[in-house]
This record gives structure tokens, C-alpha cells and sequence, in this order.
């Protein structure tokens, strides 16, 4: 099966909604599960990983929820394919960069997704947008104990479930959810915002995860541990942690709103006309600036113009997907150039942000 | 009288036209004389400035050139108004800080102004749009030669006219063109103009003389030396190198249109969509964006875009001619609001610039 035919088109993928999803992008739990009788992944041969794909993949593939999924070996995907999958969260970097026994099984919504052969034997992650931690902890518990009874866990009752890392023993859970947060950016209260959330056991990352950066004002905030508290003392404690970061978030645009509209005015409307009027733009200037502009919809800058389109130029304008709808194949250069014609092109029936902010903050945007 | 109904309004004086404006904004030659029976305005006291004013300005305003022309002690001139003056290049910084006895004699067409007792008793200047040298000189040369026949210049065979800084001695001539040259600095040739003019013993400084920046890419060539030329030769080598200067330009441009045109779309776009975007903007930022803009409507990227709008915003921006439309006294902060508001306002009805260049550099923009 052709991966582009079955993914979701980024106009379809980027319309769905889900509480405070202004905040909130995703939810996501992902749980770390090996199988007793094969080495882990880092430790076995080929031969291993290879036996390991053989045992899970089709177990995967007969649960009732991965119905019509999408199930490939990685050597089989082109890296383009697998940049693809990257850009949309769907697999890791790491996963991305490995070979003979890895494999993926995508469910037909993209709200589940098996990665074989990670850093763990299996890798399963659903999602959901917006706040709805709860309920991508009951559908992924669900897949989890329905595979379980497939498929033998390494687990022992002293340690939980083992894993590759460490880090990820007991539960292997790592729950998170990727947040835009240009108001606490803006307001410059996004260092304290981090560290109260790091002290609590929480991480706070970029983009893409681990070791990446906060391109457009975008963080993953996810627990660290995994071991001695509950799936769902896990799930409830991040719940709140994330529902006061959505307070403080519409606190930092309520007060910027009101203490320098014309800050905020300024920087909305320069990112407009920069991202409408470029011929040359980079992806990482491309993501700090449609932040911007996405804030400018939620703050109701824009009547009339959905948030869709934003969050759509955020996908289609990074690299694989701008080279995917290219017949050519296309240096950084190139890119950067159809970025830019690209972002005109979407923007050219956009009218320029209202001059004034409107009476209340609501305004224009929906409800979160 | 009050000076701001003397002043041509901005549109009104931008809309002048000369040979090769599109990068000779204006030319311009001043003249230093000193009253023979007069200490000089630095060594003087503050009776004797006056006695050199009482001496001078009568005689100006009694030139046939200076009818209906605009006389103030600068005593008299509000520091808003000096600075209007500033800004319009009819006087040096230099003069709008003197105090007792100092004057300002200016024409209707503002072709003529005369400063008295600035560094010297009069500095007498006159100036034209685009390159007009000769017949600059035509004009200074003729109202010198009245205003000798009135007052008695401090004047010897073997010095010539005596002034107050040996550098103006002999002639006393100041010959200049005001030039916008975006092209070369974009193709980072400008450096090596500069050196090859300063070795010709040519001067090249910023947009508001000595020691001041090259804001907006607009460069003061003028000649160095007073003493052992004849005037019309200084006048003649001046346009010889300005006319290479204007080649150099062009040249630059041309090449910067073929080979990387994306480039320049980048630019040109960017800085129409930050100047007609932007909700706080410094005065430096917009007269660089503006030089850009200025560039876009020569090569023809703003179709029915009159080069005059860009000339008139560049002058209403600035400072003095901000607080000048304005009722209330405004700070630094505010006056970057302003002139934002204004600059939105303007460009409102300015389309998007063209996506493609158009074919040829000519298009767009008149003969030079």
C-alpha cells in the first residue's frame, strides 16, 4: 500500500477538534512493552528483531481497533515516506533512522500508531487533539490489554513492565501533550512556566521531542517517571499540571491584550506580512511566524479566516511535505523557495489583520 | 509668518522630477562667505553676530531670486520648526542649534536657502532634483555674484574667500548629490564605490552629512577640496563621477534582476509587508524598508504605484514631520506608533507587490 495514498490529507487531518485545543494540540500516551522470549531491540541481532516484528506485527494488525491499517516494514519505506511520518508525529526521529525488522502499524484515523523495533519491542501511542488525556488513556489501555493477551510482555511483579531504558520501567507509560503557548513566550514567562513544571517531575520539550527546540512557541510537556505511582495517578496529575498551563496561557493573551495590544498587534501583523510577501523563508522561521498568525486568529485578528489554514501551512511547509508535493527533488535551498510561494499562494485571499483588537478577547475565536 | 504654511507640502515636493532621479534624489552646491568688516560668527561675540546679520539679511531678501521668500531669526524658530527644517535638508543640524544672530533666508521654491552666521556669516545653498549640477551652479554662482555687489565678502588674491575653517577656503564651495543607491548595497559592491570615490578625493557620508549614517541606503557624494580648482572644474569632475556612480547603480541593479531575482522579490516583499503591517516601527527600520520599496516601485514591482507616495513617506515618517501632524506632544514610543498608523494607512490601498519581475528592469518606472 502507497503510505501517501493512505494518509490523511493535511486539510482533513488539521480540521479536527478536540477540547481547549486553542492550547492544547495533542494528547498522547505512549507505552513502552517488550516481549519475554526475544532480546530487546538494542541488545539482539538482526535476526532477533527480526523474530520480535514477526510475533507482534500480526497480533498488532488482528486487533479489532487497527482494522484497514497501515502496516510496513521501515526498510520498505522510502526516507521520505518516513520524514513524512516524522513531520506528523506519528513515528520518532529514532525510529525513523532504523532498518531490517522495524516496522509500523498506523490505524486508519491516525489515532493509534505501533512502532516495532524503537528503542523497545513495541512502541504504542495513541492521540487525540485537544485536552483528552482520559481518553486516549482508556483507548490505549484498552489495545494494551487486548495485546497482552496476544503477545507474552516481559514483565515481573516486582518491576512492572521491563524496558530498553530505564526510565521507562514499571509503567513504560509517557504521557504528554503538545502545547502552543506564544502568550507565555510573548510575555516572557515561559522560563518560569518550565522550571515550575520541571520541578514537579514533569519534562518540557520541544517540537519533536527530546533534545529538540520550542520551534513555534510549540511544547511537549510529559511525566519523567514511570515507575511507583499508577497509570492514571499519572494521567490525573499531568491533567492538572496542563489545566493550570492553560490558565496561565490565557491569563499571559488576556494580559498582553490588555496591557500592549499594540505589542501584540505589532508582532501578528509583521508575522502576516512577512509570511504573505516572502520569496525566501526557512521552515524554522516559517513555524515562529504562523504562531503568530495562529494567535492572531485566536485573538480574532483575522475574522473569517479558520484556524485549519494555519495549522495546515504548519504541516505542509516543513520539508518532507513541501518535497512530497514536488515532482522534482528539491535541495534546502529549493525549499526554501516553495515555502514561500506556497505561503503566498494560501495567504493571497487574506485580508490584511484588523487594525484594532477587537472589545473581547473570545472574539473570533471559538470556544476552548 | 509662520513657517509650516510656507513649507511646500511633502506630496507637493516629492513630486518634483530631474534627470536620473530615480537615483539622484537631489543635487546641490553651497557656498561659504564671510563678511570682510565682521568678526566670524565663532570668534565673534554675540553683538558682532548680530551686526553680521543686520548686514546680510537685508541684502538677501532684497535679491530678485528671494522674492516672497521666508525670513526667521532662529531665535524666533520653534525647536520643532528647526527640526522640520532639518529633515527637509535646508538646514544642518549644525545651524538649528545656533542661537543669537542667526538667520535663515529661505525662497519660495525652497531651491535657495541661506543660512547666516552657521559656521560662516552665510552659507548660501541652492538645489535641484536629480543631476542637476550645472545648472546649480548656475544659479549659486549668479546669486553670489549679486550678493557680492551688496556686502562686502572677506575675499584675498591669494586665498580667495576667507572662511572659518581652512577646509572651505578658496572657493568655498560645497558641491553634493543625494543619492539612493540600494542596488550596490545589496550587491555588496558599495564598499568599493566608496573607496574608489574617496580616492578621487570625493567625500561620501550619510543622509544627513558628516559623521551621520547612510540611512534608507542614501549616500552624500561631495568634494573635498576648496583651493586650487576652479568652481566649474569641481562642479564638472563631481558629475563625471556621478555619472559612473549612477552607472555603477544600475549596473548592480541589472545584475541583481538576473541573477537573483529572488533575492530581490524577498526583500522588496518583506519590506512592503512589514511597512504596511507593523504597529510600532523606529524611523531607521522604515527609511531602510522604504528604500527597498522605492527600489520595488523602480524595477516595476508596483504597477500603478507612483514613486512619489515612497519620497513623501520617507520625508512624513521622520520625526518633526510626525509631531508636526500631531496635536499632542509625542515621545520616542509614541512617535513609532504613529508612524506605523500612518505608514498602514498609506500602504492600505498598495496591492501585493507582482510575484515575478517584470521582463525588463525599465518596466514600471519612468526614463531616467
Amino acid at each position: 500500500m502507497d503510505l501517501n495514498e493512505y494518509l490523511i490529507p493535511p486539510t482533513e487531518a488539521t480540521r479536527r477538534r478536540g477540547p481547549h485545543d486553542r492550547i492544547v494540540m495533542t494528547s498522547r500516551i505512549r507505552l513502552a512493552r517488550n516481549l519475554k522470549a526475544v532480546p530487546f531491540p538494542g541488545w539482539g541481532k538482526k535476526p532477533d528483531r527480526i523474530k520480535a516484528a514477526e510475533i507482534i506485527r500480526p497480533a498488532v494488525e488482528s486487533l479489532p481497533e487497527m482494522k484497514g491499517c497501515f502496516a510496513e516494514s521501515l526498510d520498505n519505506l522510502a526516507a521520505l515516506d518516513k520524514q513524512l511520518l516524522v513531520e506528523r508525529h506519528l513515528i520518532s526521529r529514532e525510529h525513523a533512522a532504523k532498518g531490517a525488522g522495524s516496522a509500523l502499524v498506523l490505524n486508519r484515523d491516525e489515532t493509534l500508531c505501533f512502532m516495532i523495533n524503537e528503542e523497545d519491542h513495541i512502541r504504542m501511542q495513541a492521540l487525540l487533539p485537544g485536552l483528552q488525556l482520559k481518553e486516549v488513556w482508556g483507548t490505549i489501555s484498552k489495545v494494551d490489554s487486548r495485546l497482552e493477551k496476544k503477545v507474552d510482555y516481559a514483565f515481573t511483579t516486582e518491576w512492572g513492565y521491563l524496558t530498553a531504558c530505564p526510565t521507562n520501567l514499571g509503567t513504560g507509560i509517557r504521557v504528554s501533550a503538545m502545547l502552543h503557548l506564544p502568550g507565555l513566550v510573548l510575555a516572557e514567562q515561559i522560563n518560569q512556566i518550565i522550571q515550575s513544571v520541571n520541578k514537579l517531575g514533569l519534562a518540557v520539550r520541544g517540537l519533536y521531542g527530546e533534545g529538540t527546540e520550542a520551534l513555534g512557541n510549540v511544547f511537549q510537556v510529559s511525566n519523567q517517571m514511570t515507575l511507583g505511582e499508577t497509570e492514571e495517578a499519572i494521567v490525573e496529575r499531568l491533567n492538572k499540571v496542563l489545566s493550570q498551563i492553560i490558565e496561565h496561557e490565557e491569563n499571559a493573551r488576556a494580559k498582553l491584550l490588555e496591557k500592549k495590544p499594540k505589542m501584540l498587534l505589532n508582532q501578528i501583523g509583521r508575522a502576516f506580512g512577512a509570511l504573505s510577501n516572502a520569496h525566501i523563508i526557512s521552515s524554522k522561521e516559517t513555524m515562529n511566524l504562523l504562531s503568530c498568525l495562529k494567535l492572531g486568529v485566536d485573538v480574532g485578528l483575522f475574522p473569517g479566516v479558520d484556524r485549519t489554514l494555519v495549522d495546515e501551512l504548519f504541516l505542509i511547509t516543513q520539508p518532507a511535505h513541501l518535497q512530497h508535493n514536488s515532482t522534482e527533488k528539491l535541495g534546502a535551498d529549493e525549499r526554501d523557495l516553495r515555502r514561500a510561494d506556497l505561503l503566498r499562494e494560501r495567504l493571497a485571499s487574506v485580508s490584511r489583520p484588523l487594525a484594532e483588537l477587537p472589545g473581547s478577547p473570545e472574539a473570533g475565536g471559538e470556544a476552548g
